[in-house]
């Protein structure tokens, strides 16, 4: 391939692999990485969740966070965007617009994530076998061992302006696509709910439903949307918000050909309007 | 039917069926009921949570919790026994040792609950057709709405000698059996372990797996088994403990043939024995 | 709703409610039935096969069968269209090139068919629950008893130019979406495969695999596509016709929309040239 | 292990390596065997089936052919047992009291099967993810390929006094358990529906439903019955045969005990009764 002569290249490998292949290509050719190399801008924090030094620490300062609707002048002007992990985005699209807002209590964060299968994309272990997932639920990398966590501590902090960790424990669930997270805060459901409408007015993926209403996978599995629900709980204070993406689309390839139409100068939205398949 | 030849009766019917034929039965009969309608003690809870008054509440106070492994010698020696809601015993199984036990926060408990479709029998409505259930993965009775509830509010209170309130959101899962309950806790992981394990010692049914590993759903479809696993978390004084039965036996028929073996005199355990069903 | 307005509808309800509406519409707008009441073009067939007798005969002549690939030039010039059966178009996409070719039995066919729940659409039927058809594997309408077998009928005599009858079963496997029809005939694998690669050359939908391969549903999932193949087996004369579709797409409404593009004078592929989704 | 002081041994290993076990085992030790390496006794079929010479074709004429409900006085006094195909057995309860009745046209038997993924156990093979194959259905060695018609070839030659080749292709459908076999014969329906009532009256595990009747997969899944069902056609002398099993039952480890208690001397039935898990 005369990578000289592309404007983008996608980069979907295993992890690790994409941080040796990018310091040798073209300055000239955009790079959209789907994989987790230039996520944490930190070599410090790559090495505690991915176990290795990195190979191109030069590079990490310069990879933009690929989390669009946060990240987007950024990623207009990026030669390098770090897809961001598929939990990673659920969780941050319902937690960002509150984390530096005041309405909740920062140090008191829970998410539970209910997962589809093909986020282990199709590598041959047992356990992702038909036989072994298809009647059975069950919770990975509890207690906080998920590496997605390296995302979230780098961005609430840095939103915060001071440490921010949330606990967050992510279950498989037999579907194929989608990601529901159901995110426990304490604060007011009612400015919370008014907080995520007002951050995601203008977004063309982004859907808050009315407060009190609260999506499920099926809404948005095959398309680009995430939506977004908020409810209160009989217990004052206490406030439930749940997001759901298909992590194929927007939790993976969508977001990356979302990035790289930036990129690129095209519409945002090209090719990505389809609506959701069901069933 | 001569119900007054029979020794005991099962009433499986819906919701509100069966407070009104228990009271025309014969006093010779045992009940094992496996609906709501007896799991509340107090009348004004019973219409808070059913929405409606009870139409036998002279029986409410005669009839006896169905949790087996907490409520075994009244069990033993009760005329009306009433199941409980299988959400409420996979939860209480997670929990009734540390209520009274000061180890955890008894303000700040929360189960996220993933439920098997066949808790929701076999009515004719549109959102359990396999159409609707097969890809979807979607919460429901959020924000403390659901009837179970009341179950929690009851015991729990009773246990702690105080009002306690739990918040609890159940999620509907394209499994047809069985349920995890994720639990969060604030109190010492290791402390809680050694709690639940010494609690469920000798019991047959209840399994409290070696600290740090968590259950799955699959390891207790088709039996009567209880599993349970805690872990911490990388912030301290964060607990999960996970909680997974069938709930078509322990949570429902299973307990209902514990409870009618204890009542008739029989070996605790004849018929329950079966190992899970896998794949 | 002014419907001489519009320049065409497509009518999808209940079997039984087009053929009432219809011949009040006018005649300025033209009609896409999904249904099955202007499937047949014998009012007697129509009586046999859906127990009543039709409620507008008179339009019975005029509709025209809505198998784009073999009714094109009818279909840009028609008023009606009557969408296929979905196990009709699979079957129909296997044996039309082959019917009048002299190159099988025309008295030795059988269409073994597997399908996807949402054939049944949403209608509230017990066998229709998540529960009753996650597990489950059965045929039903055996023995000649489908509705689809009218079509059969009406299409293979007319081009046959003597009566011919086909077995056919279809069985209930639990996928959402897709038909996989295993057409057995006899006659010489290689002379079919050529026939139906001579038959579909030019067709946008129609994709006949290399001899010897066989597709599978998760080839044309959630796309308009129908992926067709043939084999030998090692009794001699004996053929295998693989025949794969969406049933939601190309068996309903992919099929609808190709047709309104023909009456509409718009290119035919428009709006259908989606690829599968997988997973 | 002192396979001397033991009384029976089943193997359940992959194809190949119970061959060269078996013949280094002490004489006393009775031989379940579930794999295929004794199923074929002729050492030119195994070769052909499975690619390699018998490495202990001196004991393939000792082996008995599992199928219990035809080999039971030969199994009873057997000192090693092969167990069936699960497609093999599945198909024979179907035929075998036909093939020497004259009731069927024996050139002219069609199998069509659909088949749960628990069939190819835990390999690690990319078509066996959940992600392939939970909303896929397909054919596989379809044309006279698959390794069960060696045992379809062995048994109905022998019971016919002439070979006798039947079509046979299997399925792949999103079950883990059960396989669903669509069997269809030539003969008068009556008929062959009274041959396997009278041939399996008294069989424990074999159940003929009324005429007209056909079985699905839920009704034996977890147990080791077989269901079987005849149906006629609209044309004449046409039938279809229903024959449905568990194949981790009744299609392997429930046949391998249902020998094993008849070569020791147990009841036959033994832990076998359990009625079907349903759902």
């Amino acid at each position: 391939v005369d990578f000289g002569a592309l404007d983008l290249v996608f980069l979907a490998l295993p992890h690790g692999l994409s941080q040796a292949i990018v310091k040798d290509l073209p300055r000239s050719v955009k790079v959209v990485d789907l994989g987790a190399d230039f996520r944490l801008r930190d070599p410090a924090m790559y090495e505690k969740w991915y176990g290795q030094p990195h190979q191109a620490p030069e590079l990490q300062p310069e990879a933009v966070y690929g989390l669009t609707e946060f990240y987007r002048d950024a990623i207009r002007d990026a030669r390098l965007v770090a897809g961001t992990g598929c939990n990673a985005a659920t969780v941050q699209f319902a937690l960002r617009p509150l984390i530096g807002s005041g309405l909740i209590d920062l140090d008191d964060i829970l998410a539970d994530l209910k997962n589809g299968i093909s986020g282990a994309g199709r590598s041959l272990k047992e356990n992702m076998l038909f036989t072994e997932r298809s009647t059975d639920v069950a919770g990975y990398a509890q207690g906080g061992k998920h590496r997605h966590l390296g995302e979230f501590d780098q961005e609430f902090s840095l939103l915060a302006g001071r440490p921010v960790q949330i606990q967050f424990t992510p279950h498989l669930v037999p579907v194929n696509r989608g990601i529901l997270a159901s995110v426990y805060v304490k604060g007011d459901a009612g400015a919370i709910h008014a907080a995520l409408q007002a951050a995601y007015a203008g977004e063309p993926f982004l859907q808050v439903l009315p407060f009190g209403q609260l999506p499920a996978v099926a809404h948005v599995t095959g398309s680009n949307f995430c939506h977004l629900g908020v409810t209160g709980d009989r217990i004052n204070g206490r406030t439930l918000i749940v997001s759901t993406l298909d992590n194929l689309n927007k939790g993976s390839s969508g977001q990356a050909l979302q990035n790289a139409n930036l990129m690129l100068g095209l519409p945002e939205t090209q090719g990505l309007m389809g609506a959701p398949v069901f069933p």
